[in-house]
């Protein structure tokens, strides 16, 4: 391990979370509600403490994979924790273990909160929150790779680990050229939906929590009520298309700005995607029309915003839908395990995944009808190496393994089973609200500080594919000390 | 496909059920409750049925694989139609979706029930109930190859199919001599167990009846109380020690009779079931003790009873484990789907593949660290060819896949999800009872036709181990016919 690199790379991270405090230090001195000092105090220790990192002298610049998987765990782990600062320092969260459950819930895309009442809150502290969000939503550590040339090492290895999805598709050849087209794409796509919310006479403030929050997939709103807040269909139906949009793949984007449209079209997982989408839409709008809902329309509005908002992990509510009958809860759980595309800023176990594990289930029923042929699985035409499928395979059986295991720990609090299985799910998987007590209308505050900061390392461990957080606690990862 | 060699293999079995029932219809005589004519009826049908379909003239005795799935699942889903008919003709389940479900989870070892009054009924009908059961249990098609010489065909196909795991382990070369050992094997407990029961005082019926629900871990009992209802710590001794035995892979029993003491002790999936079964008694007493249970004895006795009955999928009650608090009822879920041992009686996806999974996800953890490393997987120490781990990491989606589908239709009844979710993984793992409604103390009649027929199938899928049934889905199954 090349522990000085990794610190070094810490170091950064740091001064980057401290420059990205200053818009919300902006925003708590325009509104002067009192939590100015805290900004500025949160600021002067990560840039004390990143500073005095990054002037470690290191060895050699090289990093191997196992290296780029520990800056990313350990940089997202601390990002997560001093993050946590402005919510202690101005008191707005009290509690230490609540503090890091808000910041981890922020930089994960996650948007599940232990605070009861949002609206009481500074409004510096309040943008942090979705300002962190939207940081995280394309990975802070791709943010520094298109931001920090000093890092020379072999950036693809952190690249492999950060960016979601089983094919992180290096559609330029060049690390730092695709992490800078990423971020253009996400920096517009967010203008662009301030700016239709402004239109639909949101204010600047709310537009700007509201956007950041849909470009991360988060679900952070300024309002107790979410988006439901509003009761506008204008903005609930700019905020439904922007999540759709934010759930798809980044590379597509940039083929269709290349005008390689049709392979766009013709993309499975989009496909998939948009399909699983639609198939839920109209199966739920079956199920509520008549009995939540009284007309068509209304079950329609409320039906596609959630089962957007749920799809694509942002989390964002318009209705109760704690409230709606078991089928349409059993669906829109089953949706908090997909996940939309790899390649998206949204969580989840991803399309990709569930596509080829059925393509996967397939071939095991012609092998067992033909048992000499030889099969493959392809996508997009093209063949999927074994070792990748295996991979895809094992990455299932770890996913439901850690939710399993977070269930059993979390379940400790006594809580009814569906709200513990869908707490854990929602953390693991980005969403945020779950059923039951941490249902839209409920939040995270009942639960244990040890539950607590076990969904607080679900999220952590979901936003960053499960691996990168495993191989911490991996005995092995730690020997061969080289520094 | 072989249709001829199928149906006349069909035809066999439904003369063995017809076999099969001559106890049931002493036991009627008897009691002489009314019930007698619905077995003769019943017998008579199925005798001309079965000799009927035996007359078929085949053009060639080959079968292959697929031959053999397709006579091993529609040999069940027969099996099970027919077994309906003594309660349907008695007047005991007057509907009939409600006789199939009955059979359906007689046969397949699951013990759940939609009767809400079972000490009300005739003592020949509970009787079938439970013999179903032991048929069952050990695969009706296994006692078919043994009791069957007629069948010359290559029946390793069907044995492939039909035994329960990964591994069939041929431990002796010629296939009916291993079908005649398991036979005998299972024979000789489920005696040595009614032997016991009858020391203990159980009078001779119910002591046959809780033989036959141990044996096949199915959990039919003539008692509304199930287990319960004796109130004697002999008794659920006794049962939870067969019942944990029954879990046991048999091969092992034939390696501990040839003097292979070391190797039985040794073996992996062995030290993993009781492994687990320590460990959840351990964590559950923790759980219960003060706040269910006032004395640790009585914890202890409770505990170790409920969780040798749902990790061995046989269902029996002698507690309302749904009363229980959040972390017990978790970790029952949790061993619903985990099951006991391969090449045993017991349901769920058993221990041999989860503990395999979990040594998948350690190799890719040391992959991951040292990625030009070769690292193969073993079990008691020999390596486990890649084709069959695949085959186990897609047996465990094609298992979660199979479950949430059927939550999705069966949620259309709008019970609770807990209520749904496990009264699937109750049928899809052979065990009987869930959790809420159907916990112990209920029963699966409050369901709709639509979701008894999924529950039924459900049962007979897991069973199975989904593939032979999930074939019959499958269009290019039925191709290429071969009359």
């Amino acid at each position: 391990m090349n522990y000085r690199m990794i610190f070094k790379s810490l170091g950064s991270v740091l001064c980057i979370e401290a420059v990205c405090m200053v818009p919300s230090l902006l925003v708590s001195i325009i509104y002067s509600q009192g939590d100015t000092i805290s900004f500025l105090l949160s600021i002067m220790i990560l840039v004390s403490l990143g500073l005095g990192l990054r002037r470690i002298k290191t060895i050699t610049n090289n990093i191997y994979a196992r290296d780029g998987f520990a800056i990313v765990a350990l940089g997202w782990l601390s990002v997560s924790i001093f993050g946590a600062l402005p919510f202690l320092i101005s008191g707005a969260v009290p509690s230490v273990i609540d503090a890091l459950f808000e910041s981890a819930s922020a930089f994960s895309t996650t948007g599940a909160s232990i605070i009861r009442e949002i609206e009481g809150l500074p409004k510096g502290i309040v943008f942090w929150r979705s300002f962190a969000h939207w940081m995280g939503g394309m990975g802070v550590l791709v943010l520094m790779i298109a931001i920090l040339p000093s890092v020379k090492a072999n950036t693809l290895h952190i690249m492999k680990a950060e960016s979601p999805g089983p094919d992180p598709g290096k559609f330029v050849p060049r690390i730092k050229q695709t992490a800078k087209i990423l971020y253009t794409i996400y920096v517009i796509l967010t203008a662009v939906q301030v700016i239709f919310l402004l239109v639909g006479g949101m204010p600047l403030y709310d537009s700007l929590i509201h956007a950041f929050g849909t470009a991360s997939t988060g679900g952070f709103s300024n309002r107790n009520a979410s988006v439901g807040a509003y009761g506008s269909v204008y903005i609930e139906t700019i905020i439904t298309i922007f999540m759709l949009l934010f759930g798809v793949n980044f590379s597509l984007y940039y083929a269709f700005l290349k005008g390689n449209i049709k392979s766009v079209l013709r993309d499975e997982e989009l496909r998939f995607y948009l399909g699983t989408v639609m198939i839920a839409i109209l199966l739920i709008v079956f199920n509520t029309y008549g009995s939540v809902f009284q007309s068509l329309g209304e079950s329609i509005r409320y039906t596609s915003f959630q089962v957007s908002s749920i799809i694509t992990t942002t989390g964002y509510a318009t209705a109760d839908f704690t409230l709606w009958p078991a089928f349409s809860q059993a669906l829109l759980v089953i949706l908090m395990f997909i996940g939309a595309s790899a390649g998206s800023t949204a969580g989840g176990m991803k399309c990709i995944r569930i596509l080829l594990l059925f393509k996967i289930i397939k071939r095991e029923v012609i092998k067992i009808i033909h048992p000499r042929s030889v099969q493959t699985v392809k996508i997009n035409g093209r063949i999927v190496e074994e070792e990748i499928l295996s991979g895809i395979m094992t990455f299932f059986f770890a996913y439901i393994a850690v939710f399993t295991a977070s269930v059993i720990i979390v379940s400790l609090d006594n809580k009814d089973l569906v709200s513990t299985a869908t707490a854990v799910i929602a953390c693991l998987s980005n969403i945020g609200p779950g059923l039951g007590i941490v249902g839209p209308a409920g939040n995270f505050a009942d639960f244990s500080l040890t539950s607590k900061a076990v969904l607080s390392l679900c999220m952590i461990i979901g936003r960053l594919e499960i691996y990168p957080i495993l191989l911490l606690f991996a005995p092995t990862f730690w020997k061969r000390v080289n520094m």
